[in-house]
């Protein structure tokens, strides 16, 4: 069975509670249900973490390698500082797919560069809680299922 | 039945004949046939285009509003230059979704700003013809079918 | 009696119908109209195009020499993009009138820069229809009526 | 009757004296005159100022709230550097149409930026004494006669 | 019998009849007969064109794969803002020559990057006609002749 | 009795009147009884003026020395350009209170950079007339009282 | 009775310690006992935390909705570095005061731009210990006590 | 006789009463003195204002066209602001020495750009009350004293 | 006996197993070995971290004081991007060394600018294990040993 | 008989001995060799010299006045960094041809700025040998043979 | 007796032979003729060198300790391109007056920025062979004769 | 035996003379016997220059080619400025250590950038004399030794 680890940048707890115009109604919890439901009939097995500290993500991917086949991470704020969750990923060379809910192209200049999209296999942005959901089954064919 | 607008940009033709390190060998026929193959058992139509010019993509794009429900573009080069394209998808206000077959963040810095993210719904980058297949999913969700 | 070249560049076509925020509900017929009123009682005869293609933009420009006296041209998403008009019109060395609908410099940062003014004698924008009439006068003048 | 101020930044007054190959032969004193031979059969009255000073320009245009319908101004040096007549014509949101004698647009780098644009209705530039008549006949216009 | 393909860009039909200052009184139809002049005992034929389309420029480049064993182009205006014809071939990897009338880098600003020059074999400028005889004896020793 | 210099900068005699949304409803008249009512119970007394003129602003720092024990200064547009504030400021070498009504770091870009903070003690910004009174606070503080 | 959070972030505990050039010599333990003695009569609760770790600022920001009504916030180093401390102000909306010791703007030039002021109400910065007095007074007006 | 206008821009009336590190000693009494001392005996007559406003400046010189054969001009702190002072200077095309008594290129960043020199005849800094007095032997040689 | 704390920054856990065309096979705990070694016989104790946590080596730095003489620290990511630990660093004043396995200065450009190395002593870069060991010798000498 | 002085730059008398994956085999002898082959049938003569001071190719270029017709030359690296070398050819106005062996647009960032090319007649770059050989061949054009 | 070391930089023993319309008909041997015609009355001999070597001029420059109490330069082109000159001026701390023949702030862009003036006392920069002269009784003032 | 070149740039033959602030009061020479101490008992001879020529550092560069197994360099006042230094150490690929004694990244932002760096195996800096001998064990170890 493959194993995929799911991981959700800071603040993405408060989803579904504040900011609606630009977030949705959208909470991690029903993102999460969707996930799995979209894993399990595929034969995928996902782990799930949400992390306001950088430092907990560097080490959950850095301990990911042999663990997983594929990362499936929205890195929220750390997108665009943070050189350490790069080099993590590009360290343990598993596939990943970069999502954001929101069209990060379409708000404040700082959000339109990504540190991690150079060494992600790709990038998803605008869609709300399909960005997670199409970047899973994206996460799933890399991994050749 | 809904109708889905599909332009595939400048040197799209090509693909699948040379530059396989960046692209892989998937053909634009093949993209096309597997749209369509995603497309019809959930009722939506698909007219497809491939052009290497700006202005037709800029007509394509002005005559869509009141016969199609979404566009599914790869401005390719032209996602770096065109804010005729963009000014187009912004007239017309049609949901429209980016996709790109490379990872464009992950190449030379010019690719690494789309003039037609901030007008699109979402964009999705990177995968290869799987780019498409998701963006179709996307543009299919955004129209409530 | 003289001759005038107007050209409306890319989306031009669909003023009036959508984005009636940014440019009012006049329509392209009603500002030819409006520009042919004003001309006729002058003595000056008006040829109006409107292009989506940057290319026949460059190829109306390029065959006036001889044909025109002077250049009205609202060279809409060309504007900041385009050297190639910009070397029409510098080539032809026919008197050239720039106009903008909305106040381009109200507008996003890439609209500030304009590669045509430098090579025009004026510019005019942000009035709206009254932009074009506005210019046609400026024009009409330059040719010494 | 509707009345319209009339502003000449700096050096304005030196026109028609020297630099006759960027500012040609015209004065201010027969650009005062063409301007009210064209405002009085249209029924409106200008008062007509010049100054080299940033801050009586700031003070004109914050006292002409009330008394008048529209602002017609050439803020020459001024439109580079002053953000303080940028803040006044923002403040007191009386309509107003920026004009300059040369095309700014083809002289040095630091004159092709102008802070006063984005807060003006319309900019016009280029024409030499004819900006300032197309400029009047726009701020008529804006103010419905 | 070896093929070149020849692509003349944007605005060069109009060589010699103005802007004699920079580009001399050279016209493209005495161009073609230089070079037909010169590749002819060398056993090389030519196929020439013209064109003001940035689109047109691309099929052609993109149509060449095959057929021509080398591509000589003035991309001219489309020198500074056509990734699309870069990317074309870039894409059919066919040798290719960039030449330039005048000497780019003795103009404005934006005429000193090329985006087309990173792709090519090799670029010459600033020696009118010459330019390109030079760049067909390049593309001829190129091919092996 | 210790003295505090209050300055004003341009347009903010217009304050209560107009942009209200940025502003609010306060008026200077309002601003300084309070500030007034604050000094004395401290016994401190103030002299407070509004200019619209960098000149006078400038005089009035540099006539400050030996009458007065701190400055408290709205710089309002002058903040991004005067270069002359500035020196006047560091030349007398009073303890000066930058303060700004609105936050200037949520407006445009160009109202995120003052000329006047690296030479004033501290800078306070966003409270509207409280900006104002904390300022006046910092002022006493700083002379000591 | 109203509360607030006031949060100090990294280094702030080694404050009068060591570089009293920059910071004095006052301690966070007496910044602290001012804070309490200031807003304890006007009937406010303050709880006070330091750390040095961006994702516990985070975290205690994000928990913060329904238990705080304002935040006195010295993000300190990460003023100029975190988008994810700025997420949580801008996701829970609470109103933010940003206070700094220092006067930022007569620093390094990486410290003149804060990536926290656009999200809070104001900021006041350079009146040491003082600084964070006016905050809480700013923090307690804008609750409305 | 020959007449020279010298002009003090704003905050050089301080002189030689602070920033004696920067300045040094000098007041603007002794170098009015010695200029007075100099120009006398070579038939030079010295007319001579400080003024801390622009507009005053761009008065004094707009008026210096036929009474002054030179201006020696300070422009102090509007050396790096003031556009209206550089047109007024371009305008009249009297011969123009600007002076500095620091060497400004060894200060703040943004003292480094003067917009006075490009229309000055030349620049003389660093050499305190001397850059006076260079600055009028090069005037008077300028009008070919 | 003197004591020196060595920091290995983020993912330094991860050396030796992936990315040996970067880092080479070394191991971290190959390097603490042979730091070790060369430390006792020059009667020199270490006392060595690893973390993932900005605020981690925050608070490691922070605590130093008093305990350590030296700092030997490979900031690794956040050399990049921590204001905060340059801030610590700054604050303790404890000689600090700045190493990196790899030459910084011939990878991407954000790696060449490291906020660190200002507030160090020195840097070595580029020599794989060697890098630490002669950092090592750096730290040693400069507490006098 | 003419004269054409051949400048090769800094390290080209390294060529053909290393870093064969940029510049080829050829040597500078052999180009020499070529050369002269070239240049002696059609009555030119060459004196070549290479060197790795910049002080000598000023001199050279310096001395060049009346005795030659046309320079040639590889600037190589100076190419990027000499003002003096450019000011030199500026000085002697004698026709002037630059070359480049490889491709300088397709190598490092720092490469794409040449500073001898706004005051070459012309430049040719990415040939290896052959550039030479063209531009001799311009140079020989150049001066009428 | 003092002695000043003047220094000529690169192409300057070019002068007055070209480019007669920057640097005007002076040569160099004038220019020395009259800088030793002023010192000789003053007490003050000089020791002229032109070089178009940077390593001669940093040469000269480091021998000057002990030997001159000032020097007098020309940097030319060296202005703009040599850290080297300025570190050897700042080493030797002889108090050096930087001149210029053209008015280097109305040339080209990267001539306005001078690495050598930072460390000299003084420029002078505009009034061809004045430059020189002026420069000279600064130099001879700065050594208090 | 092993030979290594050790090469002194510009100026730092003057070390121990002057800015003792900066270099403190080492001398060239005995920098030199400490590295002969060192490099004798390790069976390396060493070969030690100092220039203030460009130019002759490139050509012992270039002539060190089978003739040293390593360089050492302080390219000092090079560093920043010299591409032929760069191309030269490129060209030979002797494994090449780059040191300085100063701390360039605490000093002038033009110190920050190294050419050198990319193209050297590390670098050191920041440690006076230390630099040097840790310089010269890292291309010992890199030798082999």
């Amino acid at each position: 069975m493959s194993k995929i680890l799911v991981i959700h940048g800071p603040n993405l707890n408060l989803l579904g509670k504040r900011e609606l115009n630009i977030y949705g109604e959208v909470t991690i919890g029903e993102i999460n249900r969707d996930l799995e439901a979209l894993a399990k009939p595929k034969g995928v097995s996902l782990e799930i973490i949400q992390s306001d500290h950088e430092g907990e993500i560097v080490e959950a991917v850095g301990k990911a390698k042999g663990h997983f086949d594929a990362i499936l991470i929205n890195p929220a704020a750390y997108t665009h500082t943070s050189v350490a969750i790069r080099d993590a990923i590009s360290a343990v060379a598993i596939p990943t797919v970069e999502v954001h809910l929101s069209n990060i192209y379409a708000r404040e200049d700082f959000r339109h560069t990504s540190l991690i999209a150079p060494v992600a296999r790709g990038q998803i942005s605008g869609f709300g809680k399909m960005s997670y959901l199409l970047g899973l089954q994206a996460a799933i064919a890399l991994i050749g299922k």
